[in-house]
């Protein structure tokens, strides 16, 4: 017999948002569109995240943007090449997915002189809730 | 003869990343993708924002992803029609677009009984920078 501690509902209203910035990246990099799509979609597959639809777009006269339509939410990229610098965010509701890995996987792909990072727990925290 | 207190770089490394959660919504608005997507267009645009192209998915049984791909960063929605529970976030960068105005917005449009906003400050903040 199992005591019931509650079911919680359907869809978890729950998420963890990780925003990054690294500065001191190889500004060639930071301007390749399908670098940037494949590095984003390779660290997103590795964290566990699954990728429904992929867009970009690549700025006049430099700069890309990369968006991730993700069953669990969705992540992007924002790049200041003539900066040497990019926006990250990867958010992912439920707790499958694993934002702070795929950070850390693009990260190691970008190679940065420093970065920036923190992650936001975001909707209800139903852990502490249940308990 | 004017003062040379120092050329920003061209592509500025700073912008505003509101992220909200609104609940006790209707849950039919929350199903519904076609509204979903004219709403956030229509908050955007009102806000200074610059959209490029969105992007839309609707999940079995219920539920609506919408990502906007702006010339300043990207804006998504994110809903749980079971719950009444919306994630929100606008990330505009440079000065022009206010995504605190975008927000107020759909929050007008979608009338929650409650509604959780936090602004978060990222990259440099150039403006203490100069002085």
């Amino acid at each position: 017999m199992s005591v019931d501690t509650g079911t919680p509902p359907v869809g978890l209203f729950t998420g963890q948002h990780v925003l990054a910035e690294l500065e001191g990246v190889d500004p060639e990099l930071l301007d390749d569109e399908q670098f940037l799509r494949d590095t984003l979609h390779n660290a997103l597959s590795l964290s566990h995240a699954t990728v429904c639809q992929m867009i970009a777009k690549r700025f006049e006269p430099q700069g890309v943007t990369v968006l991730a339509l993700l069953s669990e939410s969705h992540a992007s990229l924002h790049t200041y090449p003539e900066d040497g610098s990019i926006f990250i965010d990867v958010f992912t509701c439920g707790h499958t997915a694993q934002p702070e890995r795929a950070v850390q996987l693009l990260a190691e792909a970008l190679k940065p002189a420093s970065q920036n990072v923190q992650t936001i727990q975001r909707g209800h925290d139903y852990a502490n809730l249940a308990s």
